[in-house]
């Protein structure tokens, strides 16, 4: 543990659980019945898409599902729109689909609200929460439980990755794989334990370069650009930035128009076709004079200013569980960089109340 | 016109643009003979969902096609992601599905060849583009022409309300109900011509005071949440300003935390559910010190601290033809008030050539 770090009163909780990950992942690995099952079910029922429902951080989790399902079995997913259903009575058949809603507290009203709707429309429904009792979990037919154990953070990290996991395990067991991505979670649990030391010490360093910052891009893409929405959310709650989650060909096609010296872009790496694209993006950006930050398992693979690597999973579909890490850890270093208290975002409380 | 406006040679291909909206919706409605051919077809195929492929402003039509094929045939739509199957590989069943892709020139590599592999793996596939002899028509079965006549300016204005009258359109012949919108239309077109001098005058005038803003929230909803996507849009690319889209209940759910008094947001207020939440989060913006400029055909409904209303049109799915154009016109006059160009941003070209 480091000096500085290892006793800060401030951030404490959130600080804590961002450490937890390894573990939460583990507990997720190694009792995984539920997702065997639910797949099972989904596949009898011959289930053609699946619809994501969630908000914030479970809704960014859901965008690394469109790709977990998409890769792995070949299936049809997409974040659908609550709101369609919820608040405009949109009559969609539903008898295709299995919802999967996210909410690590279970209670979002207008997620339990859509859940309850579709399963009454003939979808099968299953809930991804942290809490087995909730209005959620009530609500859905199927329960792929989280087991992060509480989150008191109200900036979510744990149950973020946990939820990756989720979402990986089941469309592992979908695409008859359930066991290798099991496997390959527990060595990420292990990665993760390795490298958090040295991200906290380099995380909390790039911070202090940062503290006037008011505005960023987070550039991400394929699975990984999931990573790059959890990293803007990050750190628009807990350190109050503009940051806007862009995939690298969006950035480029306009947004790239706003850049300057004090609006750098955090830009996130992955070991596969992502590189050349995130890289061309990257170089536009320093031409415009912004500061890189190069994330991801193929950081080194671009030119940058400052390197926030992980190391590399044995599944590329994983690599997301690690490079949302060295955000997390950003977020809460830039949050006290800038006198802010990452426990207490200022107006925010943990759940949702959607009306 | 105004004096001030009229001789613009700064940013006057932009604004003879968004002047010719109500013209080229009327070249629309009256010739939409593909839009009843195109959707008898997708039923005669059985077509079970339809995907959207798209960047760009034309990905921000889409998701407005989403609300229009919901709530008008009931049609489960969605913003598919080009990259899964472009970049990674993806081997997607697509027999049930219906493709719309959306690009004003019709050029964009990766959208030409999301098509062309949906095409050969059995999608229903129709280009939604303003050249019938691009790549993207020749590329696709079917064709939904926009007809807006030649888009100069880099940032889209025109195109994007044809691009969705055309969805409205589509979804609207699906639902048997292509005459009735068709009509609507043309009635959108009428009101926008009498609109449009008052809002050019309006929005030039709030633009002046907001010269040194960097940062903003534009908040939406239902098939308004297209309109706040759009207005980021031109914010970003034409004043370099770093917009983010949201939903009411997302900006409530976290980013409230980043807003000030420097951080104002643009509140699109739509005639149906979204006056209360939108309303609602508006209010809590206020509270943290923003400055909230109301807009869309309830603009007058919240509180706020200024108004940039639009009329109501005769069909409500048809209200983002019309709550887009003064966040347009803010657009290109916050351009102008930064010393910049609105007809040159920086670093943009017209077509995107993702890689």
């Amino acid at each position: 543990m480091l000096p500085g770090l290892a006793g800060a009163g401030v951030g404490g909780t959130m600080l804590a659980e961002i450490r937890e990950q390894p573990a939460a992942l583990r507990r997720m690995a190694e009792d995984a019945g539920e997702f065997a099952a639910v797949a099972a079910e989904a596949r009898r029922r011959g289930v053609r898409h699946v619809r994501f429902v969630a908000h914030g951080t479970s809704d960014n989790a859901a965008s690394y599902g469109v790709y977990a399902l998409g890769l792995l079995p070949g299936w049809t997913a997409f974040r659908d729109s609550i709101s369609l259903t919820v608040y405009y009575g949109a009559r969609i058949d539903m008898r295709d689909s299995c919802v999967i809603a996210l909410s690590q507290s279970g209670e979002t009203p207008d997620v339990v609200e859509y859940v309850a709707r579709a399963r009454a429309g003939g979808a099968y429904t299953a809930a991804v929460s942290n809490d087995a009792g909730s209005a959620l979990a009530v609500a859905a037919e199927a329960q792929l439980p989280l087991r992060a154990g509480p989150e008191h953070a109200i900036a979510a990290t744990k149950t973020y990755t946990s939820q990756l996991a989720a979402l990986a395990l089941f469309a592992a067991h979908l695409a008859g794989e359930g066991e290798r991505y099991a496997d390959g979670i527990l060595r990420v649990a292990d990665l993760l334990d390795d490298a958090l030391p040295e991200l906290e010490a380099r995380a909390a360093e790039l911070a202090t370069a940062f503290a006037f910052v008011g505005r960023m891009f987070v550039i991400g893409r394929g699975s990984d650009y999931a990573t790059a929405r959890e990293v803007s959310l990050k750190l628009l709650e807990t350190c109050r930035v503009a940051a806007e989650p862009l995939t690298a060909t969006d950035m480029v096609h306009g947004p790239v128009a706003a850049l300057d010296a004090m609006f750098p872009v955090w830009a996130i790496v992955s070991d596969d076709e992502a590189v050349v694209p995130v890289g061309e993006a990257a170089a536009r950006a320093r031409q415009a004079g912004a500061t890189v930050v190069a994330s991801g398992t193929q950081a080194h693979a671009i030119e940058s200013d400052s390197v926030l690597a992980v190391p590399r999973p044995p599944l590329p579909l994983l690599a997301p569980l690690l490079s949302v890490v060295p955000g997390q850890l950003f977020a809460w270093a830039l949050a006290q960089a800038k006198g802010l208290d990452p426990d207490r975002p200022i107006g925010l409380s943990k759940i949702t109340r959607a009306s």
